[in-house]
This record gives C-alpha cells, sequence and structure tokens, in this order.
C-alpha cells in the first residue's frame, strides 16, 4: 500500500508523541520534528507507511540512544494481555464455533497499537475483549475456514505485544503443529519480538521466527532469509494488523489479513469503517 | 505567541484540509503539502502561528488562481448569522446584563472559525448561540466592565464571518459613537473583510478599517499605517479569537482577548480547558 497525503498529518503527529515517550529533551523532539519533516517534504509516496515509520523510529533510537523506548508499556500490555487469558480460552471453549471466536478475539486483541493512538489504558483493552463477540466480523469467513481446513504449512504473522497473547487463543484452534509464528526482527514500537513471544508462551507451541527487521509490518526486502523462505513456502499466511497489511498488499500469496481498521487510509484500503474487525483473503487487494 | 511543536501536526493538517477545499487537483494538494513540509523543517519557531498560516494559504491562492477560496462559505456563515441575529438582540434587550450577554454571544460566535476545525454544520453554530449563556465566561470581567465605563476610544478587532455579525450586538453594547472596527486587509480563510462587515450592517454604525494584511491574525508590521495609528491610540482594544491573540500578546496595550479557546497550545497560554469562554486582559500576557 502506498503513503497518502492524509497518511502525513498523522506521521507528524506520531513522531511528536513518539519523541516525548522516549526523550525528555525539547531539543531532541524539535530535531526530530525538523527532520521528519524534511525527509517528508520529499519522501517517495511509493513506500508503503510503515516504512517511513521505520525510518523514525531508528533515528529516534540514535538520538537517544535507547533501543527499545516501548519496553515497559510493551511489558503491562502483555501482563495485562495474560491476566484476560483464561476467561477469554473458556470462552473459546465454550463456544459453537470456536474457530471463528478465537479469531474474533485475535483481532479484537488488535487493538493495542501504539502507532495510531498515543495511549490505552487497561479498561479499554478488557472492554475490546470482552464484547469483542458482540461486533461483527467483517470478511471473508467461509473462505478463512476452507483455507485453514487444508493447509498444512501456516505461517502466522504477528503484530503487537499483549496482542500477541491473544493470539494463542487462534493458534490453538489452527492446530499448532502446522503452525510456525513470525514477529519482528528488533523493537519497533509496540511491535512484538521474540522475547515477547516467549513471554505469551508461544515458544512451548510453535516453531518461531524473528524477521530479522525493525519495521512495524513486513517488508519483505528487509526481511531475513529464514523468514523469506517460510514466508515462500508456507501454504497459508495469516497476517495480524495495519502494518503487515500496509507493507504486505498485494503480494499474491495466499493470504489473510486479521485487523482492526484504525485509520481512514486502511479504512478506503478494505472498504470498510473505522473500527471494523476485518478478516479479508489478499486476493481482494491484487 | 511562539509557534510550538504541538502546533506542527495540526498545520500539516490544516493545509491538506485547505488544499482539497481549495483544488481539485491532487498534484496541487502534493505540491503545497510538500512545501509546507519543507518550510516547516526550518521555520522560525519564534513566529505566531498565523503567520504560517498567512504563508501556506498565500501559496495556496498562488497555485490555484482563486483570490477567495472560501467565499462561498463566507456567504453562508454571514446569513445563518444574520438570521439568528433577531432573536439574539431580543435576548440581550431582555438581560438584566446586556453587556456581558452581548460579550459572551460575541464569545460563543468564535465557534465560527474554519482554521482549526475543517467544517461546521449550522446547528452547532445556533446550538453554541443559543446556549451561550449557560457556559460560564471566564476572566477578567469586572476590570472589562471598568476599562468600557471609561474608554473614550474602543478599536474592536474582528475574526471571522458570521461571527462578525454576532460582533454588532456587543457594538451596539459599547455604543458605536466610540468604537472604530477593524478587519483583515485581504481575504485569508473564512476571516471577515470589510465586505463581511458590511453585509453585517456595521458600515451604518461605526468607522472601518481594513488593517492592510492578508494575515489570519493581526501582526503589526504587516498592518497599514491607517491600522497602526488607530492600534497605538486607542484607549481600548477589543480582540476577537485565537488568531488576534496569538499574534498580539504580549502587547503591552490596553486589550481584552475575546475568544473561544480551541487548540491545546492556546488553552495552556490561557490556563483553562479547551471549549472555555474566555474575556480576558492583555496583562495576564505580558
Amino acid at each position: 500500500m502506498n503513503t497518502t497525503l492524509h497518511c502525513i498529518p498523522c506521521f507528524v503527529r506520531q513522531t511528536l508523541d513518539a519523541s516525548r515517550k522516549v526523550a525528555n529533551d525539547p531539543a531532541v523532539h524539535e530535531q526530530i520534528m525538523r527532520e521528519v519533516l524534511r525527509w517528508m517534504s520529499d519522501m517517495d509516496m511509493s513506500l508503503s507507511p510503515p516504512a517511513l515509520a521505520q525510518r523514525i523510529h531508528r533515528r529516534l533510537r540514535e538520538l537517544t540512544g535507547v533501543a527499545d523506548p516501548y519496553r515497559e508499556e510493551k511489558d503491562l500490555h502483555n501482563q495485562m494481555a495474560l491476566k484476560l487469558l483464561p476467561e477469554l480460552r473458556a470462552q473459546v471453549a465454550a463456544s459453537n464455533d470456536p474457530l471463528m471466536t478465537a479469531a474474533h478475539l485475535a483481532i479484537a486483541g488488535n487493538i493495542i497499537d501504539l502507532g495510531p493512538k498515543s495511549g490505552l489504558d487497561e479498561n479499554e483493552i478488557h472492554d475490546a475483549l470482552r464484547h469483542a463477540s458482540e461486533k461483527p466480523l467483517e470478511g471473508d469467513l467461509i473462505a478463512f475456514r476452507a483455507e485453514v481446513a487444508q493447509a498444512k504449512t501456516i505461517l502466522y504473522l504477528a503484530d503487537n505485544c499483549g496482542e500477541i497473547v491473544f493470539d494463542t487463543l487462534l493458534i490453538e484452534q489452527l492446530g499448532p503443529e502446522r503452525v510456525t509464528l513470525a514477529v519482528r526482527g528488533m523493537p519497533i514500537i509496540n511491535d512484538a519480538t521474540l522475547e515477547d513471544a516467549v513471554t505469551a508462551g508461544l515458544d512451548k507451541m510453535v516453531p518461531m521466527i524473528g524477521n530479522g527487521s525493525d519495521a512495524p509490518g513486513t517488508i519483505l526486502d528487509d526481511c531475513n532469509e529464514e523468514f523469506r523462505q517460510a514466508f515462500e513456502s508456507a501454504d497459508l499466511i495469516i497476517s495480524k494488523g495495519q502494518g503487515n497489511f500496509e507493507t504486505l498488499s498485494p503480494c499474491g500469496k495466499n493470504i489473510f489479513y486479521l485487523l482492526k481498521v484504525k485509520c481512514p487510509v486502511v479504512s478506503e484500503s478494505v472498504c470498510l469503517p473505522v473500527g471494523t474487525h476485518v478478516l479479508c483473503h489478499g486476493r481482494n487487494f491484487s
């Protein structure tokens, strides 16, 4: 997905939010704001939004010397999610349609995203998860069920911390024996890395790959060989969140995007309103 | 008032909104966005926000060849305000404190501002005016009454179209014989010019000055001699709206700022929440 003019005000706001989160020095805030404004003034709009976010956050880490500025919030979100997990697992077990219930919870967990939104409290997360099933789930549900039934190998692309804990519910329903989990290769915003997958207990369930990249999405050229091979060979790919959608659509693979629509640009791309829980096949975006 | 880092995301959004309002060609939107991002990357933060807005809107007029892109909305707001005027004039006449009621209505009329906000409908304007007196009016009310009682000459700095119609209520209470009205010298966003003052009927009440500038505020160095003399010699200045506040505080004059707080930066400066109706003396900001 290309960057649009509508992405620009949002990026400028995100840059200011992020700089204030990772540094106390107003001189650092001003320096990064000026640099980002300059980059954006001659940016290549054919790059995806996460490619620019990657560049901004790299520079912020360089300016502050802090390698993982969102670590504290990431731990908090993981712990909040782990606390909710038993109740949600019981909800899946009691469901008439555990696969779809688990998919819906995994999508509702995508509310935990510090890219588009500056802050998020525990109540918002609890409410989103507890009331997930009351919201409609839009997209290619029948095709999803059919592809899941057939696939021998499934590559699962995680998105954020906290959210990755709820992904365990869907991975349990998919059958962990055929699933490989991929996470970001390095810290970027609040995206999950191998450390978070371990916190979620996924190391005991499935093989795991760090994709080698510090983009808040999946920029294939920026990923390592191990990830690219897994991506190439999987029968089915399950991709969580906007960042993966923005970087992968269209990629021509047998891929389902599971996400909560969080901005007007993605909303226009999926033809569904902001806030919608979406599970749709990649063929819609080719 | 200086520009702050918080003004920048808002400016970028305003630039995109304005470019889409005044031009249909996406190439124009992209060109102005890239130019504004470049200007902002090395902007002088000691300039006031309206100084940058002036530059942006000048360039938009240059790119589109449209001298007064907000003309249609300005006419609409004037007409909407004129329709409401008799009912509000009756409210002032029936009030125990007609001066403060009129001041409050003039401040409530400051909701009509297309700078901070992209769109505004008739219901919002009607509600804001009809329920103005239910909101508290914060600031130096006693000092205002005292200064108004004493002043021999009052310079009244108008702000936006529509709003200027409600200013007639306050000017009637101040006593038109000692009031001079000043408006922008040229079209800028939806700010009132002489044409709008005539539409509001003010030409029949008071002497009027176009300030010679196309800034959405009062940048004294950019104003003509006639305005500067009136500004220098008035016993009392009444300044409407954020743009005038942002460009004039601190100016060391006997000035009252009458405005609705519309953004977090002005909110911080006046130490009152966004949405507050404010009437405060300039000495608070020296």
